[in-house]
């Protein structure tokens, strides 16, 4: 057996070697390619693309996995081993079942939905994007067909995103959520005495917000060795070589600081869970994080329940006031900290708070799922869009730029990858309610500035994993539970409760 | 024949197309990877080398070179498409002849040799380097018996870097410029009142230099929109994705202008060569200028003959001394155009001046055919080497760091490129003496800062073309003349006539 998984190793290695080179052509484009260059980028990601698919796909592929198909063929290996046949068969697998025109008018609808979106969005013109959003729920749903389910369509792509999970658990979890986020909402809006918000949108030179995301990102533990930090449009983080070159980016907005200084800290959540997988698995496809849920929770674990609690800006407010003595003048830390944590019912999902988050979320899942199975049409999508913001948050966009039209995700054809950001609020809950447990100091820690023993606990526990455990089993060995979202209401309550005085 | 042309195109573009991607690979690592990214980007930088190599060597490629192997098939083709089928053909038909275990065994010695290199040429060592060195010899003699050759192996060498060109040929070319530039280097080292340099070593803020690159950069053409500048240890141009993303780095230095204001016209030079290239081959591997000599003369016109010209510095030293009031704070524009312009021979190539470099490369040119030839072995380079910088310089150096050690080209197995550089510098003169006739108020142009007027006259004339014609062909085409190095040494005895006083 360990000369036939060397064999298939060798095989999955060149695939995240081939990854990479796509990542770099990509990571360059975001941020350093000049204007002009987006033409014969297009060729090479389209070329590097094509090899990485024939690669998945290839005869060469097929037989090295086929030792492993046997019945009970892979009941003796390592759970690393089995993860490495379990998912470069499912990855072979699904390819097959694709035939290269369709990626190829995939791609070529991608590119054009794109665009169309890109200019629908400036013009708040719903109709204008509305037949090739047509046209990606059709191929998506094509897709669906050829890769086969048991239940639902929508079940089949969640798979790409979020191995194991399926719409009925997700619909089950999310409606749980909704019943008690929605009260919460509401009585939060109720409360007297809501946090002012006004020192954090003072004018806020960008080099220095430059130089305190570095700080923040020395300081959480991401290693500047393995990656770097660099300024794009939309921040993401990236793989560009195994575990020794994770980069991230962020975005400095002169009037606002939490952009820069969350999205650091966001992009530096996940670098950090992939600059931590285990020597064993870096520089295969098991490497890098698990799937986008686990992924999605250590961002959010240190955007939000470190990076948004008092404890971390005990330590960093009084550097940021010194950075900032202008438009920090006279401001309090208290003060400070229930501002990074307004509550406020909003239209843009990506500036929601993490009480009113999850609910654009639900939104999103509902209709996605509504449209792959059929029973929506994307005609009627503002008007459902608009219904269900008033429902779950008692507002209604203005127009279609603030509703169905601010994300990119349906334009680039991602159906099923949006249930797994408010999964991850669920996860990263769950992950550092036992993370605290087992550190009873852990708050007067993070005070000082001591981030490390957090870090290598979600290394020990969590990264070095990878992709060797899905979220569902992660939750247990970690937690010795499955996912419960009592631990993220409980969160919110505790949290929320004593910002608000509830 | 169309057909065909089409047929081979798309393979000529694919190839070109990986080039790209591979040139970015190295482009980042030259100047933006972490540094721990360097071992995965060995894997991929070894996987697109491989990839590129097979598609060169492929049956499919075979297949398509073939009609065109015909007696007269390629008679009614246009220069374009001729061209196209001549430098497929000629590196498919030598890239099979290397095995792959060769170009495997190869690219383990470039990158043992080159840090054997490192280390040697930091402690001056270069026994320790020897043996390396050594198999280089040995490998690149191999090489060119697999190539084939009429007269001498290091012709079979040459021709990967300027083709057409032959050992017999360049000797000649070279014995004429010793005979000529050696007295000349000994008068000018007699003429009273040398040019003081001391201006151009004070203190230069790295920033400000940095800017006035850019503005140099503006002021002769350069497309920022399709391309931009770096910093890197090692300043360079790369083609990245065609004629639209044209990237070069420079190097600043605090306590001396030079390296900054010169790098960036050189490699400026060379990028402009390429954002020129013609849109019928723009994309394909004629795009991107022609062969080394041809690629080196634009470098070196927009370095030397512009850059080191006293109109230019008419235009630009105002604006250099507003950046630097207290560096230049006092000097005059002729002290100043007589510093950036002071002939001295010295020990290391890339720091000579107009004057003494060629005879660098002579140096290097008759000991590297020599060791090709097997009539000079690795141990006696350091003697040989000593021996003719007193020959041609007048100076011996003190140390093999500042002699045989100082260049990466022999341990990275480049034999046949030296003699590139200085070929480069007499197809610039004959090139540049044809232009300045074709526009009589050049020099008023260029005191003006009014490049344009050069700049379109080389793309219309030089630039457009590529790989079309080789630098033989071209200098024929451009001013009616085969390369006539006579056009060099007039070009040196008036400037420096001039400045000297001669």
């Amino acid at each position: 057996m360990k000369k036939r998984i060397e064999k298939l190793e060798i095989l999955d290695r060149e695939i995240k070697t081939m990854q990479g080179v796509s990542s770099l052509l990509d990571w360059d484009m975001q941020t350093r390619m000049p204007s002009r260059g987006g033409a014969s980028r297009a060729d090479q990601q389209a070329w590097m693309q094509s090899r990485i698919h024939e690669k998945i796909c290839s005869k060469e592929m097929g037989a090295a996995l086929a030792p492993f198909r046997k019945k009970g063929a892979v009941s003796r290996l390592s759970d690393r081993d089995r993860a490495l046949v379990r998912d470069a068969e499912k990855h072979h697998v699904r390819a097959r079942k694709i035939p290269a025109a369709l990626i190829d008018e995939m791609a070529r609808l991608d590119s054009i939905a794109f665009r169309k979106w890109t200019r629908a969005r400036e013009k708040s013109d719903f109709k204008a994007f509305a037949p090739y959003l047509k046209k990606q729920v059709e191929v998506n749903r094509k897709v669906a067909k050829l890769i086969g389910y048991d239940k639902t369509p929508y079940d089949a792509l969640i798979e790409d995103y979020e191995p194991g999970a399926t719409s009925a658990w997700i619909e089950e979890v999310f409606s749980g959520l909704k019943e008690q986020l929605i009260p919460l909402v509401k009585k939060i809006k109720r409360a007297p005495d809501p946090p002012s918000t006004t020192m954090l949108t003072r004018r806020y030179d960008v080099d220095k917000q430059w130089q305190f995301t570095l700080q923040l990102l020395g300081g959480i533990g991401y290693d500047f060795d393995a990656g770097r930090q660099d300024k794009s449009v939309h921040p993401f983080t990236t793989c560009i070589g195994g575990a020794s070159d994770i980069r991230i980016t962020t975005r400095l907005n002169e009037k606002d600081l939490r952009p820069a200084v969350f999205g650091s800290l966001h992009e530096g959540g996940h670098a950090l869970y992939e600059q931590g997988t285990g020597k064993s698995i870096d520089g295969t496809c098991l490497g890098g994080g698990s799937y986008c849920a686990a992924h999605e929770s250590q961002s959010l674990t240190w955007e939000d329940i470190v990076g948004r609690s008092l404890p971390f800006w005990r330590h960093w407010f009084p550097k940021l006031k010194r950075l900032f003595p202008e438009a920090l003048s006279g401001v309090k830390l208290h003060d400070f900290y229930r501002a990074v944590n307004k509550v406020t019912p909003s239209f843009i999902r990506v500036e929601a708070d993490e009480v009113t988050y999850a609910l654009h979320i639900v939104l999103r899942f509902e209709i996605e799922r509504d449209l792959i199975e059929g029973n929506l049409s994307v005609a009627q999508i503002p008007k459902v869009w608009n219904a269900k913001m008033k429902e779950y948050l008692g507002i209604t966009p203005p127009n279609d730029r603030l509703g169905v039209l601010q994300d990119v995700h349906w334009s680039a054809g991602y159906f099923g990858y949006f249930p797994t950001y408010a999964l991850g609020k669920l996860y990263a809950a769950q992950f550092f309610h036992f993370a605290r447990q087992s550190m009873p100091d852990m708050d007067a820690r993070i005070s000082r500035g001591d981030l490390a023993p957090l870090k290598d606990w979600l290394s020990r526990r969590i990264y070095r994993h990878g992709k060797i455990y899905r979220a569902s089993e992660l939750i247990r060995r970690v937690t010795g539970k499955p996912l419960d979202p009592g631990y993220f209401m409980r969160y919110l309550e505790e949290k929320f409760g004593k910002i608000y005085k509830l």
